[in-house]
């Protein structure tokens, strides 16, 4: 194998699959010349929107099997080993490729994953991690929902994951992290935070700053590189950020054709909410990261379109190109981290 | 006394007291006309924004000691016997006011009305709610922060605290209740919001309908009328809602000023765009409300303008006008909730 880029690709995941995961190949290619595809899936399904030109990056693997979006993790591991959900991930493991996409079912995409690659020696649990629109750019966060239930332990880890998450993606080299709270008073919170928090301030070099509790504004406010928190508290947040910008979204389309003068005013500046609404676009910050494996792992949403698809394509290509896989092995090992610890909650997700 | 409804209130808690306070009495008065109010604070700060018209239906009653916002809830209990907080929530203990709205410190408020006014029989953790602006209208989620974390139990009580104060102040007879999660698919989540719907599920003539689980997402889609989640994760989504209402505020600010067309834009369309923020006002909305004690409380937004402490206002008489509290305590009655159960939680907020 040269030493481009390889990432293996799940076809048939998605609403629209596999039609955007073949467009977003070819304008991914576009992006970066070196990548190269290995595509699992439905090769009649596929060899429809493939064109010649993407024979020379682009390795079709056939499979008929299929992960569907209702199928249980634990059904997906048992009765999934040839689905080409499975097969895109097993290249990584297998060294073929060093990162998979797939638009498919979470659940199944986590369970595989963790099944197939394994945890980094002494990650107790790997974690969901994506990024957050804010008023100064960009912020990760996470766990956005692999883990409903954390301790304190594996909020430190997150820290240290969305550390080296955030210096592969957005080159920040010495990362803020703050931990998610309902204030910012030190007292605040259950004891799970607060004994993170201890932990966090009492590191030694852990190679980012740690910042201390963000309250849910804080977030789009940008207050941190990176937010870490439990995936339940992660998954409501995110899901109401989502909500809350829909609903403003609405509002704002109600009052602007409610009247003559709103309409014209829209027509005027047509070019301003356009500008809105490309800044506002989820499928520019598409991408959940499954941090902590040996490999990288990027679940696309799966109502994501073409432009969406190649981001979380970019995404892995990122993360690959960083050797953030790595770098995390060497960071949890030099915290103490030890793949002979206890993991008192393993499989208590 | 006569039936008219009777609200103390602490003159001195918020950022703009005591003039918001005053102020927002004058305009409660004229919305409802049978209203009055004892107010506790600085005599000589207030009536300097009192009017003479005002002596027909506010009681003035001095006190020099004030809570600050950074005193801890222990220390406001124990030094603060004669605050202008404490005094107007001990006036609904005694009978002399049904309500008390305060826009001071929150833990505080919560620490003294906990003591003072005592929890309705039956309710081991009483809970704050609020009110959430949805595409459908308004939507009534608890526990906004007062509890952590939370256990079944917990969780259960809340669901009928909140369908009794949506009943109340929003007009609903049967209101729909729903369990905040990761996913409406049954199997997510922790054990503790498993365990709440399953008991949810089998209750008998609640009162309310029970729903299910909602995400994060369905919380401005206006799914339920009531969101029920333990208070570590309705912060997180409470704040995460004003978070990113805000963003999406500064970005279509950002985008309409940045051309000629987008100034020009929003200056023909400047009605409807001033429309979106009135809808979008947080001053609408003020108010949390303190549910399961022995008496009504609103806690009024620190920084909320007249209009924002008027809304307080009137929201504390919509609860007494309804006999929201009478209700609750024969709704814990008849659901089997006693005195004598023993309370495994109490006092771990």
């Amino acid at each position: 194998m040269d030493r481009s880029i390889v990432i293996s690709l799940d076809a048939m995941g998605g609403d629209h699959a596999p039609r955007v995961v073949v467009e977003a190949l070819r304008s991914a290619r576009l992006q970066i010349p070196d990548i190269r595809f290995i595509l699992f899936g439905d090769r009649n399904a596929i060899g429809r929107y493939m064109d010649d030109g993407m024979k020379d990056y682009v390795e079709v693997r056939h499979t008929d099997q299929v992960i569907a979006s209702d199928d249980k993790p634990s059904q997906a591991l048992r009765r999934g080993k040839k689905s080409s959900m499975r097969l895109a991930i097993d290249a990584v493991r297998d060294g073929e490729a060093q990162g998979v996409v797939s638009g498919g079912n979470t659940g199944a995409l986590m369970a595989m994953s963790l099944f197939s690659l394994r945890p980094i020696a002494g990650i107790d649990r790997p974690a969901i991690a994506g990024f957050m629109p804010t008023m100064r750019g960009e912020s990760v966060m996470l766990d956005l929902g692999a883990n409903a239930v954390c301790d304190e332990t594996n909020l430190v880890q997150f820290a240290l994951l969305g550390a080296d998450f955030c210096r592969a993606v957005l080159g920040r080299e010495t990362p803020s992290v703050g931990l998610l709270n309902m204030g910012e008073e030190e007292l605040k919170g259950d004891e799970v935070v607060r004994g993170a928090a201890e932990r966090l301030r009492a590191m030694d070099n852990p190679g980012f700053r740690y910042h201390g509790f963000v309250e849910g504004t804080d977030i789009t406010r940008g207050v941190v590189d990176v937010v870490v928190t439990d995936g339940f508290s992660g998954n409501v947040a995110l899901k109401s950020h989502e909500g809350a910008a829909r609903m403003v979204a609405y509002t704002l389309r109600q009052a602007m054709t409610a009247s003559w003068a709103g309409r014209l005013g829209a027509f005027v500046a047509r070019g301003a909410f356009r500008r809105l609404r490309e800044r506002l676009d989820p499928n520019g910050y598409n991408g959940g990261v499954f941090l902590g494996l040996n490999g990288v792992v990027v679940k696309s949403h799966g109502g994501a379109n073409a432009t969406g698809f190649t981001s979380a394509v970019r995404l892995a290509a990122d993360m690959v190109r960083d050797g953030m896989v790595g770098r995390i092995t060497r960071d949890f090992e030099q915290a103490g981290f030890k793949a002979e610890d206890p993991q008192p909650n393993a499989g208590n997700a």
